[in-house]
């Protein structure tokens, strides 16, 4: 366990600013819960109350972190209540007990229900702002305080319990308000009900035969998205791929074998030198698939930017000229909608036209941004992308989607049956007895395929697109209320001007100590130290989360990106509060 | 809806041969249930008896299927139970009144266990004998019996309910002990259980920052892996990817990377062409990756095989040479661990003493076959294994784990992020205050990757290495049993000779009209066409669902594989008296 004393200790124990008014709420909650009947009530009120996590310690660690939880005691004054399953006693249960053992069904549903409990416990604190983010502790503090080794002999279902509790406990709380971290944040009530029911179903996306349903739910909200992407109709095909980084390289693969498709059986070697183009800011998937695809890095063509990370078109077509008098030939523009780091759109119209001019596939890579084609109000970042030949698209981004679940739209349909088809007759047998065009899978670079297109549609069902559309407009309007707040405030200077396009804030915190000091050698490595040292005492105290990095000549600066609905105004200024609080004496 | 009176319907409605015996054990079963407390004996009381799915209907089918369930009511004698959650009222409820929503938690844990009850429903169901496999419907029927599409507006979570339930109405119960369909199958509880956890955590494999515990899972379980491969001290890399023909790419792109590094910058137009080999019988991701990769399907030399589907070893040593001489570069022998179809393994000691000669990184697909090392008595099948350059060994097929987890292990270390390495500094920030090894995320083709190791960490925790082996073994046992059942019975032709080697039984059933006829074109384009309608009528009657395919110049025929723990001599029994009473009027 980190020791307080260290490097990034400035502080001794001091009393936190979070919640320290847990107790009291806890209280009239309870009084609340026990109306509520079937167990549900005794739950929420031991969760709070009766088993209630520690509110946040700044400063002071918890003691014996390897040291499991009890399981809760029963306190509730009804019986029977969900707290009491004491007939099962998994001290002398194994998984051999549990189904498809004969009998095994009450034992079975026992375990998952506890299972559930614990869960639900979780899911709940997630949402409170009274816990920890993150219970950090070091790799190697980790490995030795509890024992993660997998042996010959079983444990018991008792300490398979166990093992779920303790791997929560060190979790991230990737749900909790004030989580910023990464572009993925938040945890859906429904997109989770959905995953459970998804695993439940545990099944593989590549025959109708084997996922009726699923595969049907994949082809009406593709057809949906591409609708939604501009295509008339929503015609086109698509699929759900593992990531953002693999539906980019799908749309180079399929985009290169559009151009040459004799390079499915001959490889690189039959066709000519190819060179893509991406701006500077774009995602690094498009080099790594580059590299992948056997295209290589320096076939990847960086495109400049302008001060707010869009694509300059000029600079575009003039680097197609360029590679195309070398004698290379150009294939691919990757434009992308919401960069990493700054949240920039590049200017898809003109992208296109020159896409066009010059007859070159054009790629959007709207892994973060394509959500905001949820929003009347801000979808018109995204015009031009109707032109596109293809489309990232990551619900698990912006649309707060649990991970994770990515589309690759591609407008002309059948292409990616025929690149990457090899009809294994084992599979995909051609004297079914069903319409085999629901036979999805030969489109895949994979042979299975994880379901993940159910949680998205049951989140669509349950929110409509106008739910999405005020989760969207929701966090975008807090990006623009953390600009406002922090554009002119003393401490602060902002990355790029003007307000986010995106819900991507960049910028950095200048401690006092460097206010007002000239621009210098001396500051800028200094100022270099500054947001990792904040964001790791942030990681210590478990308070908040929020992303850093250098970008070319800029030194570390804070990325804020706020995709989570939890978050509210009162988050916002309890991030710029914990950022002065950990980085004013640096 | 398929009606009775077509094609693939011989016979008119008939008495079912499963499990009519239903409503006597679900009352034995309830008296049982109610001994225990906390609404388990009650819910399980409402499954077997107040809300018991029809036994398995033969020639009927079940009238208006697009109608959904009613929630079932409470018939308990105790109150307050975990059926009666009378206080919500779903049908005035949207997904906006849940968490994050202030003063959401109740209404959550109330959805969430009301999904989970349905989701129990399920399971226990899965493994129910006298409930289908799958209640089928043509892609269209189950279009037009549901409105599946997405909308503007939000339903409300009774709403939601309905669809989770008519979703898995729909779906096929892969744990289910007659479903033999696929290699993976069957439904472990633990692993359930795990997959649930993982839904709750929510979380990316790309840093330790965001995925601290699953990170160090992954290291322990993969070394573990190594271990029993056999590479000393479970040294070596590893990583769990979307999906075995992933897995496989990435050791072709690995291979590839090994000796000639300067392939990423410069892409395959800089270095000489490359062939790769593999079996006849070999999975079709081998060439799907070799298409991806830019290296092309005809650079994929496919060996001969022996009757068995074993690789032929000098007829690999004989294509080596004829490409290198004709100037081609060998770079990879992909051997395979289990043939998907005849369920062969490959001669590695032999494979490995060539490609050592040759100098060729030798790659060991045992997506299918990798679980047998999890066995003593079977695992001598895979020697020659631990001097493999890299192994896939998907864990999601022969030991259960739900979809997906699929492992690549790579002996040398350090070689997959020199490989696939990109160094996004949003992502990799090399000024973090931990070890920054346990940042995984940049050896990866993805940049966002599942948690898909904790499944299995928790179901080894829980079985141990014994509870695998015991599981594995009892597969092969039945498929042994299935061998001798039908190797000398009227009516079945043996694919190939000999004991099964895997859980694969490859075998024709000869229809009485058939037998006895000399081998002719009108017999061979009559068998061709037996086992899919019977397969076809399995599906209709939703009994028992068991793959077959054409395989070179042999036709249709069935290959059965048992992965599915929940299968027993019943079952095999059960699986031959279908297909003879199905296919007996062909």
């Amino acid at each position: 366990m980190a020791s307080p004393g260290s490097g990034f200790w400035p502080f001794g124990a001091e009393e936190g600013s979070a919640a320290a008014e847990t107790p009291g709420t806890a209280r009239a909650w309870c009084q609340v819960a026990q109306k509520f009947t079937g167990g549900i009530g005794n739950k929420l009120c031991a969760l709070l109350y009766g088993d209630a996590e520690k509110p946040v310690e700044t400063g002071a660690r918890a003691a014996a972190p390897g040291v499991a939880e009890p399981k809760p005691t029963c306190t509730c004054d009804k019986k029977p209540c969900g707290c009491q399953k004491a007939d099962v006693n998994y001290a002398f249960l194994h998984s051999t007990d549990l189904l498809p053992t004969c009998n095994g069904e009450i034992t079975t549903m026992s375990f998952l229900q506890d299972v559930v409990d614990i869960l639900l416990q979780y899911v709940v604190k997630s949402f409170d702002r009274s816990t920890k983010v993150i219970d950090f502790h070091y790799p190697n503090e980790l490995l030795q305080e509890y024992n993660w080794e997998l042996a010959d002999q079983p444990q018991t279902l008792e300490e398979i319990l166990l093992n779920c509790r303790t791997t929560l406990k060190y979790a991230i709380k990737t749900g909790h308000p004030r989580y910023f971290n990464q572009l993925s944040t938040g945890l859906d009530m429904v997109g989770l009900a959905a995953d459970w029911l998804t695993s439940a179903a545990n099944t593989n996306m590549f025959t109708y035969e084997i996922a009726p349903v699923f595969v049907l739910l994949e082809y009406v909200t593709l057809r949906k998205m591409r609708e939604m992407v501009g295509w008339p109709g929503g015609c086109g095909d698509g699929i759900f791929s593992p990531g953002g980084a693999i539906s980019n390289m799908y749309a180079m693969l399929i985009a290169r074998f559009k151009m040459f498709p004799e390079v499915k059986e001959k490889g690189m070697a039959a066709i000519p030198r190819l060179v893509a183009f991406t701006s500077e800011h774009s995602h690094f998937s498009v080099k790594k698939g580059a590299a992948a695809l056997g295209i290589g890095t320096d076939s990847v063509i960086l495109i400049r930017c302008d001060e707010r990370g869009k694509m300059i078109p000029s600079d575009l077509e003039r680097r197609i000229v360029e590679a195309k008098q070398k004698g290379f030939v150009p294939f691919l523009v990757s434009a992308t909608a919401g960069t990493t780091v700054y949240g920039a759109f590049d200017p898809l119209i003109a992208i296109a036209d020159i896409c066009k001019k010059y007859k070159i596939w054009m790629h959007v890579d709207g892994a973060w941004g394509g959500g905001l084609l949820m929003s009347r109000k801000h979808k018109w970042k995204l015009n031009g992308i109707e032109r596109a030949n293809s489309v990232t698209w990551n619900p698990h981004k912006m649309m707060g989607v649990p991970l994770q679940c990515s589309a690759l739209l591609v407008r002309e349909e059948g292409l990616m049956q025929s690149c990457n088809q090899m009809h294994a007759s084992y599979l995909f047998q051609q004297d079914k007895h069903y319409d085999l065009s629901y036979d999805t899978g030969d489109k895949a670079l994979q042979c299975g395929r994880h379901v993940d297109v159910f949680k998205l549609w049951l989140m669509w069902r349950a929110k409509g697109t106008t739910g999405f559309e005020a989760q969207i407009d929701k966090c975008l309007e807090l990006a623009e209320y953390l600009y406002n707040k922090i554009k002119n405030r003393e401490g602060y200077e902002m990355v790029f001007d003007g307000k986010p396009q995106h819900t991507n804030v960049c910028f950095w915190y200048i401690p006092p100590s460097l206010r007002g000091m000239e621009n210098s050698e001396e500051r800028t490595s200094r100022l270099m130290k500054v947001a990792p040292v904040i964001k790791a005492r942030m990681m210590e105290y478990g308070t908040t989360m929020v992303s850093y990095q250098p970008l070319g000549d800029k030194v570390n600066f804070f990325r804020m990106v706020i995709s989570n609905p939890a978050a509210t105004h009162q988050d916002i200024d309890f991030l710029i509060d914990e950022i002065e609080r950990l980085g004013q004496d640096l």
